[in-house]
């Protein structure tokens, strides 16, 4: 991967045209979560002329403009892509703006599966114009078929696991790994999404390689941090149950051979987004992460991180009581509450 | 996918310099069972002056030679990469015979990840040689994120599933198909790997499309099928405790839906082949598929396809007869004793 100034450091306009909100626009908003102040405007006209902490509940004094030239006078010099259109291809109707953002001189960051870097119009403009595009889905060259090296580290590995997709499996994952350091873990977050990716700055998005190498790249984000660390902390993706996505989740499973599961859940989902299946009851999920895991490399889902963004503090913290007594493992919201329980669950399966 | 002429009608000289057998070239091996007549010669300097048939056990009289030129008065059409280096990529030693066989207007057939329809040397030699470069893995562009489409669908569908890699899944379903047809029933088989594809002409490689589209690639499959054919019989890849090839195997379950699975085993075989795990007992296996398939489409495992390739017809008997005792479901080898016993249990449970 090639080496980037981090996004923190920019100044980024955030495309997010029609659907800018909390789980509309999962890649803006998990940015605007850690890195607020690097961002100077979000685009969407439908939601122009308002702050962006009044839409998401947090990253207070940004504003929402509708065109990119009402962001220009904030000297932006990165435009991030924050919304995904289904199937992760380039609308046509976005190419006036992208090709003016370049003119601009900004770079474009992309979590699509569309390559703005293989782009006919586009890599030729950019390379006109100096500006990088980084297509952060890109997997890297000549991955590996897993070969259960991941079992042979030293470090210890947790994977975030989920009932669906869009639960919290990455804000999951940042928070354990935060808490994990301030209480003296050398604990670090990998990332296997482009929204981690971007937060990061460093990962693979296992969705986006070749399907005989979802476990080898998942293997190689072990074997190739597991010196440097005591923890890592693993972005899961999808979910075992997802009709979509699920090989994906089974992939990242078996080639990262984690030594410990936490299992995201949105409180008082009832059916995968957009399909018709139920979700069945945490216990059930708990027992089916288990036994598909078991054949590879057996391990435990040791805490249940519940999102409860809809709820009061009051609701969460009796919907974490009700799934605390349905699975016997400790639960909490860790926006809400913290990850401290996750971590302290995960250091007595690991430092046993 | 671009018309072509059958390879059936084709002359094929079949390159499996160094290892060709009938485990250790698989693609060489599975092609020359379904279309022995198509091939003039075999390519493995270390078996070079003896026959196909006494290596296989099957397609006699087609010599093994030691060079292209040997093969060259039979006026070969078509070189097919018979054997897959691991993680298939082409080992540059191969370059000048590939060269060779361009510039004697031979066109490549291959299903390794390496593309050579995107090599910067082969494809303009192709071009100014008139030849095609045909790239079984290549995916189709725009395949979809799998939306439960093929749960809609007026044909069964049958999916064979494994215990490990090189198992006997793409046989089964072949002889399943074929068993099917001479019984009355529209029945057809669908290719999901490089080989099936050769030998059909038809399918999608699932395991070399991104990782995301691997239910959607199978959806396709059914949904583009379903309107012409009373059963689908898809060919099932790799398996689901593989550690390697996990993802493909469930994204290929949860996207395809199938009505009835068949497992296949590879008699007395108790490690995944090249890995540390163990296969657990067939009834766990079992258990396990089922477990795994109900959140997003509830399906029963009805037979049992034992591979006893190594074994007596007697020793195969008392094999599957174990088998049998162990699973409570009728089993056979399919090619020793035919696929009919499994097309009665797919009857059983489709017709009802």
């Amino acid at each position: 991967m090639a080496q980037r100034r981090p996004l923190a450091e920019r100044r980024i306009v955030i495309l997010a045209e029609g659907s800018f909100g909390v789980l509309e626009s999962k890649t803006a908003a998990g940015y605007l979560r850690y890195h607020p102040h690097s961002c100077v405007a979000v685009l969407d006209s439908t939601k122009a002329g308002r702050d962006v902490g009044d839409v998401l509940g947090y990253a207070h004094g940004i504003p929402i403009v509708a065109t990119l030239e009402e962001a220009l006078p904030f000297n932006p010099d990165v435009l991030l892509i924050g919304i995904a259109p289904p199937g992760g291809q380039l609308p046509d109707s976005w190419r006036p703006l992208i090709r003016q953002a370049i003119q601009n001189k900004m770079d474009i960051v992309s979590g699509l599966h569309f390559f703005f870097s293989r782009d006919a119009e586009f890599a030729p403009l950019a390379q006109a114009h100096g500006v990088d595009l980084w297509d952060v889905r890109q997997p890297p060259p000549d991955l590996p078929v897993a070969t259960c090296r991941a079992a042979t580290v030293k470090a210890r590995t947790i994977l975030t696991v989920g009932s669906d997709a869009r639960v919290g499996k990455k804000i999951t994952a940042l928070e354990i790994a935060a808490e994990a350091r301030r209480r003296g873990i050398n604990a670090q977050f990998i990332a296997t999404g482009q929204t981690g990716i971007m937060i990061s700055g460093y990962g693979i998005c296992v969705d986006a390689v070749v399907a005989d190498f979802i476990a080898g790249a998942a293997e190689c984000l072990v074997v190739d941090n597991a010196d440097h660390f005591d923890w890592l902390v693993l972005e899961g993706q999808g979910s075992i149950i997802h009709p979509g996505y699920s090989g994906v989740t089974l992939g990242l499973l078996h080639g990262a051979m984690p030594d410990a599961l936490i299992l995201c859940h949105q409180a008082q989902l009832q059916h995968i987004k957009r399909y018709p299946q139920p979700i069945p009851p945490l216990r059930e999920l708990v027992r089916l992460y288990e036994h598909i895991a078991q054949p590879v490399k057996p391990t435990r889902v040791v805490g249940i991180s519940l999102n409860c963004f809809h709820l009061s503090d009051a609701e969460a913290q009796e919907e974490i009581r009700q799934a605390e007594e349905a699975t016997g493992l400790p639960a909490t919201d860790v926006v809400k509450f913290g990850a401290g329980k996750l971590v302290e669950a995960i250091q007595e399966t690991v430092d046993r």
